[in-house]
C-alpha cells in the first residue's frame, strides 16, 4: 500500500471509535509524526452524525456519514475498521468490506467466536485480511504474539483475566469484603461495567475471547460450544474470605490446555495461590499467561478495556495494514476454516484440584459421612477446616474442604451424595476449582 | 514468498543455532506442524562440521558446510540465520547476505546497536528486511510490540530487566545473602553466565538491548554512547541487605525516559519498591515495562536467554518472514538511520530519587556536618538509618540516607564534598538510584 496513502473508514464511533479517530487525527499518540500522509481517517459511519462532529471535531476531510453502503461501495476505502459490536449488522459489514476489497480491522470477539470460520473464508476469497488485536485482552499485543511470535511453537496452555469487570468486582470482594451485588453495582457506578453486564459476568466475554485465543494457540477450529463457561454471579464473599486465610486469590481465568486427553477449555471463577503472578493483577488490568514448548512461561499484562487501551489495539492493526505487513496469507495458518476442530475435554473428565464448603449441622458424626462419601467417590481429601463462627452447637456451620486432584465428575457425584445427607444444608454448599500451576512460574523461576 | 518454499541457511551452529535448527526441523515446537515444507533448513554454516553433524543429526537434505561465501551466493537461499555473534565477521555476513537478496535473521544485540543504520541502510537499498525479534529479552516478544502494536502510539517509557546474568546474580546476592563474587562463581558454576561474564555484569549487554529497543519505542537514532552505563561489580551485599528492610529491591534495570529535558537512556543498579512488578522477577527470568500515551502500562515477562527461549524468538521470525509479513518498508519507520539522533539528557541532569551508604566516624555532630552539606547542595534526605554494628564508639559505622528526588550531578558534588570529610571513609561511600514509578503500576490498578 505504501507510499500511496491508505484511507481508513470507520464504522461506530462510540467510546472505542471516537478514540481510534483521535489517534488516526494525530491528537494522541504518534500515528501522524510516524506516519505522515500514509495513514488517512476519510470516513465515519455512524448514524449520531451531529453528535459525531460534535464529540470528534473531524477536519473538513473527513466524511461523516450515515450512508454504510456508499462507503463500503467507495473504492478510495483500503481499510474498514468495524467497531457496531454485535453480531448481526457487524457481520454483514464485515462480509460486505471484504467483498468489496477492504481490509477489516475489528474489535469484535462476540462475531469472531461466532462467524469466524466464514468470515475468514470470505476473507480468503477476497484475498483480504482481517485484523482483530483488539478482539481479547485490549491493548495487551497477545493475538500477535500466538499469531506471529509463537506461530512455529507448539502452545501447551494459554490462562488468563481477560475480563476487566469481572476482576474489579472480584478485586473488591476481596480487598474491601463487599458482597457480589455491592461490588457490581459499584463497578456500574464508576463506569467499569456496562448498564447490562450480563456477557461479563457470566463470563461469555471470556469465553469469546478464550475461543479466539485458543483458535490461534492450538491451530484448531473451537466452536463456542467448546467452551466450559461459568461466571462469578454465584461466588460467595465468604468464599474468597476463607480460600484468602488458606493462602488462595480467586480469580475468573479463561484457561485453554492441551492434555493428553484432549483440550480443555473452560472459563470459570478459579482459585490461585497468592505467589502466582496472576493472583496480583488487580482491577480492570488484564493478564495472560502462555505457555509454550521452547519459551517456556510467558505473562504480558496491560489494561484490557476502556477507550484508550482498545483504540491503541485498533490502530496497532491499522497501521500493521496500512504497511503491508498483515498478510491475507497468514489466513493459511491454522486459525479459521479450512482446519480440525478442536476435541474438548468433557468437564467431568477436567482434573484439578477442588476447594468446597459444606454448611454442616454440627453434631458428631457430620465430618466422618461427608469425609466418608469423598473417599468412595475417588476424592482425597488435603486440608479441612471447620469455621469457629460462635454459634451454638447442632446449627449449621461452614465446614472448607481443599481436595488433591480428582475428576470433577468424582467431585460432583460426591457433592450431589452429601447434599441429600440431612445434616447438610444442600443450597449451602459452594464449590471452587484450584489452578495447578502447569510449568514454571516467573515467580519461581531460575534461581 | 509462500506458496514456494523458503530455504533457510543458519550461519553458526552453537547452543542457540543447535536449538534454531531442531525446531525447523520438526523435533521441537510446530514448524513442521503449521508450515508443511514452506520452511525447510538448507544450509548449516559452521567451521565444525563434525561437531554439528554429531549435534544436529540433520536429514541429508541439510548441507553441513564451512563455504560460508558458497552459501551467500547460493540463489536457492533464502533466508540468512546470523548467529555468529560478535561484530566484525556478523556484520560482513549479514551485509553480504542483504545484498545477494537473502532476508537476515539476527539475535545479534551488539551488531545491531553499533552497526544498524548501515546495514539497515543496505537492506533498504536491498528491498531486503532484518529481523530481529531475539536481539532483546529473549522469548519475550517486545520487538515485535514496539514495532507493529505500538507504532502509532507514543512510547512515554520503557525500562526492564534484560539481562538473565545480572538478575540471577542479584537474586541470589538478596535472598541467600550471597557476596557478589559468590554469586557470579555460583551464575558461571550453573550455566547462568559465560565464561567471559564481562559484557553482562558491566552492564553493556543490557546497553545494546536498550539502544536496539529505544529506537523502536522512541522512532529516533540512538548511540551506544548516548547510553549511561553502570553494571553490577560493585554492588554490595550490605546495601541489598540496608535497602530491603526500607521497602526496596535491587534490580538492573535498562531504562528509556522521554522527559521534558530530553531523552534518558541509562542502565544502572536501581531500588524498586517490593510491590513493583519487576522486583518479583527472579533469577535467569527478564521482563519489560512499557508505558505508552494510550496504552497505559504493558509488562511483559519470560525467559531472557538460553537456548530455547532465544530459538523460539529467531523462529518467530522466520517464519514471518516466510510468510511475508515482514516487509521491507518497515524500514520506512523511524528504527535505524535516516531518523534525528535522539538528544539524550547527561546523566548529571538525570533526576530520581538516591540511596547512599556512608561509613562514618561514631562520634557527635558527624550527621549534622554530612546533612548540612546535602542541603547546600539542594539534596533533600527523605531517611536516615544509623545501623547499629554494636561496635564500640569512634569506631566507622554505616549510616544510611534515602533521598527526595534530587539531581545527579548535586548528589554527586555533595558525596565528594562528604566524602573529603575526615570522619568519613572515602572508599565506604555507596550510592544507589531508585526508581520513581512512572504511571500507573499493575499492582495498583483499576481498584
Amino acid at each position: 500500500m505504501p507510499p500511496n496513502t491508505c484511507n481508513i473508514a470507520l464504522f461506530g464511533c462510540g467510546t472505542v471509535g471516537a478514540g481510534v479517530a483521535s489517534m488516526l487525527l494525530g491528537r494522541q499518540g504518534a500515528v501522524k509524526e510516524r506516519f505522515g500522509d500514509r495513514l488517512e481517517l476519510s470516513h465515519i459511519v455512524d448514524k449520531r452524525i451531529d453528535y459525531v462532529r460534535e464529540e470528534v471535531s473531524p477536519p473538513d476531510a473527513v466524511q461523516v456519514t450515515d450512508d454504510l453502503d456508499g462507503v463500503l461501495q467507495n473504492d478510495d476505502v483500503d481499510v474498514a475498521v468495524e467497531l457496531f459490536g454485535g453480531i448481526e449488522t457487524a457481520g454483514e459489514l464485515v462480509e460486505k468490506a471484504l467483498r468489496n476489497g477492504k481490509h477489516v480491522v475489528t474489535a469484535n470477539k462476540a462475531l469472531l467466536a461466532k462467524e469466524g470460520d466464514h468470515l475468514f473464508r470470505v476473507a480468503r476469497e477476497c484475498g483480504r485480511s482481517i485484523a482483530y488485536e483488539a478482539s481479547a485482552a485490549g491493548c495487551i499485543p497477545i493475538i500477535s504474539a500466538l499469531r506471529e511470535d509463537f506461530a512455529g511453537d507448539r502452545v501447551q496452555s494459554i490462562y488468563g483475566i481477560v475480563n476487566g469487570t469481572c476482576n474489579y468486582i472480584l478485586t473488591r470482594m476481596t480487598e474491601a469484603g463487599l458482597s457480589y451485588d455491592r461490588a457490581l453495582q459499584e463497578a456500574m457506578d464508576r463506569g467499569y461495567a456496562e448498564a447490562d453486564p450480563t456477557l461479563d459476568v457470566e463470563g461469555r466475554d471470556s469465553a469469546h475471547k478464550l475461543a479466539v485465543m485458543a483458535r490461534l494457540a492450538f491451530g484448531t477450529r473451537v466452536e463456542l460450544d467448546d467452551v466450559a463457561c461459568e461466571g462469578i454471579t454465584h461466588v460467595a464473599v465468604e468464599d474468597i474470605r476463607y480460600a484468602r486465610g488458606l493462602g488462595w486469590t480467586l480469580k475468573l481465568l479463561a484457561m485453554g490446555i492441551r492434555t493428553g486427553r484432549g483440550m480443555e477449555l473452560r472459563v470459570h471463577p478459579t482459585l490461585l495461590p497468592h505467589s502466582h503472578p496472576l493472583a496480583s493483577i488487580r482491577g480492570a488490568y488484564n493478564a495472560v499467561c502462555v505457555h509454550t514448548e521452547t519459551a517456556g512461561e510467558v505473562i504480558l499484562t496491560g489494561k484490557g478495556a476502556g477507550r484508550w487501551p482498545t483504540a491503541n489495539a485498533v490502530v496497532g492493526d491499522i497501521c500493521r495494514i496500512g504497511l503491508g505487513t498483515y498478510q491475507p496469507q497468514f489466513s493459511a495458518l491454522a486459525q479459521f476454516g479450512e482446519v480440525d476442530r478442536v476435541h474438548p475435554v468433557d468437564i467431568d473428565d477436567v482434573r484439578c484440584r477442588y476447594y468446597f464448603r459444606l454448611s454442616c449441622m454440627d453434631r458428631p458424626g457430620v465430618l466422618a459421612q461427608t469425609s466418608g462419601i469423598l473417599g468412595e467417590e475417588n476424592v482425597s481429601i488435603s486440608s479441612c477446616v471447620q469455621q469457629d463462627t460462635g454459634g451454638e452447637e447442632g446449627e449449621h456451620v461452614p465446614v472448607v474442604f481443599m481436595t488433591h486432584t480428582a475428576r470433577e465428575g468424582d467431585v460432583r457425584r460426591a457433592l450431589d451424595r452429601i447434599n441429600s445427607l440431612d445434616c447438610i444444608k444442600a443450597d449451602g454448599t459452594h464449590m471452587l476449582r484450584v489452578q495447578q500451576i502447569r510449568g514454571e512460574s516467573t515467580q519461581a523461576g531460575g534461581a
